[in-house]
């Protein structure tokens, strides 16, 4: 076997064997396949795709390039969640603590955030004290105490998804469907849960920009999931628009307790409790009620215990950025539009986000929306208010906002377009 | 500017802009586009293609990326052949003095072999003594004394070429014309050579496997050449079977002295003729007759004051492999078909040729043909004779050769095809 004869066969639009892709993921998680070959080969998958059977086998073999955890000591039945990226996508922070106070495990392995979509990890750092990494000692104890814990995957996890995600990232080959698709679910399905819960996100603030694109994505890995014998369902979910009034670390952590509190934006809730029902029927637990639980304070619980089980203090005061500025409505009437992808832009230009791996992101940075589709605004009261610690970064911010809103005439029709679009099981 | 840019742009159909070609074959060969990075942009340029302006452009910023020769303090016209590569060709060694005793300066910068096709400096390394890297005044002394030269290119020309060759080599993105033809004409461009004949291979044996890739090939350099002020042609010729009755460096080195001394197979004669014809043409020597020079001993003559000069003794024995196997003609009758890239793959596989850059080559390695295509065979009697130093490559280097020929029932008609498939100018 030798990388040439694969990169040549997948760029000749033929179908990669079995051997093929077996070989080519060890090898270069080995590194007697270099980065550049892998990425041309990357790049051969980006424009020619794969098939199904492809997709499985590389997934496969992304699997079996590192450890699989074991979650079979827990008593209760593991229950997991994944978004594919979106803005002001903060569900993660309160549906896990929910979803453990209603009866499941959570083991939520996340992600820090690259470009201009946030990562779960960096929203919780804004927490006095807390720590993403923990021994796997730590994180079984975590999630047998507390019931649900959101922490960094071990290194030991997927490594070949772990060098490809990398080098992904820099070689522009992310946007592919089957190199997407396989990376979650390599992830997933060594992180060893029992059920998988996926929020596939459409829209301008998404990877998939259309719901075509969406439901193949879907589709495909929940046909991956089940094949590995995880119960997965996929809900694809609205990111035309930000979730919820804040982009950035300490702001989405802010709204995640207002709405672990009984409050906070609706469509963030709905979400929360959509993905919610989903995970608990998908662990088996069909009649737990999270409404309830989110009401009765009991999500709220598990939230602090977890917060602490990790080092951070619940209590703290969370960090706030040293610069606010402010955007007025530039005219009275209903806000028809707010461009996701704008507003997610704009949000890193502040420090909310990295341009590099190795980047610091800064804690209080990002933007809060003052008003979202279809509500009414009035001409000089506020539309957005830019948080961050390095204020020149304001007009770079601004310049990528100038057309993400529109407005259209007081009195206009609007109708508030569903947050979820469609379910695959 | 930034790579991930460049790359979305050709992976997404679009077409480079001067300042994205400009900016990323500098920061390539600066080394801050990273080697993973330019892959990933090959593949896409493989797969998608480029506009004549973009070959163009990168063709131009392949040049300023290094030195220019300078030949003007010669008193003869240069002019220069390059070949797309087959096996069996070894006309650069007949070809080179023939011309410099036609009257021409003949600077000719070669490369060694990679994969199935020979390499000229290979070749001629099989003459004891015999050195390829010359220093730049060494070149031109020989140039001047002699009137051809046959060496390595200097490190400074065409940088960019020379990694993005390397690089190409390794990740499955040679096959591609506009990454083919600038790269051959940015460094004889950069040469600096009056006029140019480009020999583009057709057939089994070469990169273009057919006339209609050949043709596109062709134009696309005969076009660059003819821009930046150099008088290009360019000869499809067949290379559906070797050229002449061996493949491999010493081999090919004994059947060019033969060539020189008056005698040689007619195709590699035809072929040289034609190739001297419109070197000769191009460099405004249209009276010059090459014939009579190979007739006449003066190209030999040359041959032998240009390998003296560059340390090699021409009247030394060539090396021959130790050890030798037979294929006998399985049956009597006539030979229809030889296929080039069969021979050639099997000559690598006896040790002819190198598999990384590294890697050394076997000086006495190769095949011989007894029979050419059009010619009568005896059953039992020699067809091929393989040579090596590691005779445990027969096995591998016949296991090629299987299906490599056609034989028909003695008197079946059989008529030989054209070496000169097309000329373009």
């Amino acid at each position: 076997m030798d990388v040439i004869s694969v990169i040549r066969t997948k760029r000749d639009r033929g179908e990669l064997t079995p051997e093929h892709i077996d070989w080519v993921i060890d090898a270069y998680t080995r590194g007697e396949v270099a980065h550049e070959q892998m990425s041309s080969l990357a790049m051969a998958i980006f424009l020619n795709g794969m098939t199904r059977k492809e997709i499985a086998r590389w997934t496969a073999a992304m699997i079996a390039s590192g450890d699989r955890m074991d979650f079979s000591s827990l008593t209760r039945p593991t229950a997991d969640k994944h978004s594919t990226g979106g803005v002001g996508d903060k569900i993660t922070l309160p549906l896990a603590p929910l979803v453990a106070a209603c009866g499941a495990a959570v083991p939520q392995l996340s992600g820090r955030g690259l470009g201009h979509t946030g990562g779960t990890l960096d929203k919780l750092e804004a927490i006095p004290g807390w720590r993403a990494n923990l021994t796997n000692a730590e994180m079984l104890g975590v999630l047998d105490s507390v019931g649900s814990v959101i922490c960094a995957a071990g290194d030991g996890l997927a490594p070949a998804d772990k060098k490809l995600y990398a080098l992904r990232d820099v070689t522009g080959t992310v946007e592919s469907i089957p190199l997407i698709a396989s990376s979650i679910m390599s992830k997933k399905i060594a992180e060893g849960t029992g059920s998988l819960v996926l929020d596939v996100k459409v829209g301008s603030g998404a990877f998939m920009k259309n719901i075509t694109d969406a439901r193949e994505l879907a589709s495909t890995m929940v046909g991956l999931g089940t094949d590995h014998g995880v119960r997965t369902t996929a809900l694809l979910t609205d990111m035309a628009t930000p979730l919820g009034r804040t982009a950035g670390n300490a702001l989405e952590v802010r709204e995640s307790v207002e709405v672990l509190a009984g409050g906070g934006p609706a469509d963030v809730v709905e979400l929360t409790l959509a993905l919610a029902r989903e995970m608990l029927d998908a662990a088996g637990l069909p009649d737990a009620d999270p409404a309830k639980a989110l009401a009765d304070g009991t999500a709220m619980d598990h939230w602090r215990r977890m917060i602490r089980a990790q080092g951070g203090d619940p209590d703290a005061p969370l960090p706030t950025a040293r610069e606010t500025h402010v955007v007025p409505a530039p005219q009275t009437g209903v806000l028809t539009t707010l461009d996701a992808y704008a507003v997610g832009l704009a949000a890193w230009r502040l420090g909310a986000g990295r341009a590099r791996k190795e980047d610091p992101v800064q804690a209080g940075a990002g933007i809060e929306l003052h008003a979202k589709p279809g509500d009414a605004v009035v001409a000089g009261q506020p539309l957005l208010t830019l948080h961050t610690d390095t204020p020149d970064t304001f007009d770079y911010a601004l310049k990528g906002l100038d057309s993400a809103y529109g407005i259209a005439p007081a009195g206009t029709e609007f109708t508030r377009g569903p947050i979820v679009l469609d379910r695959i099981a």
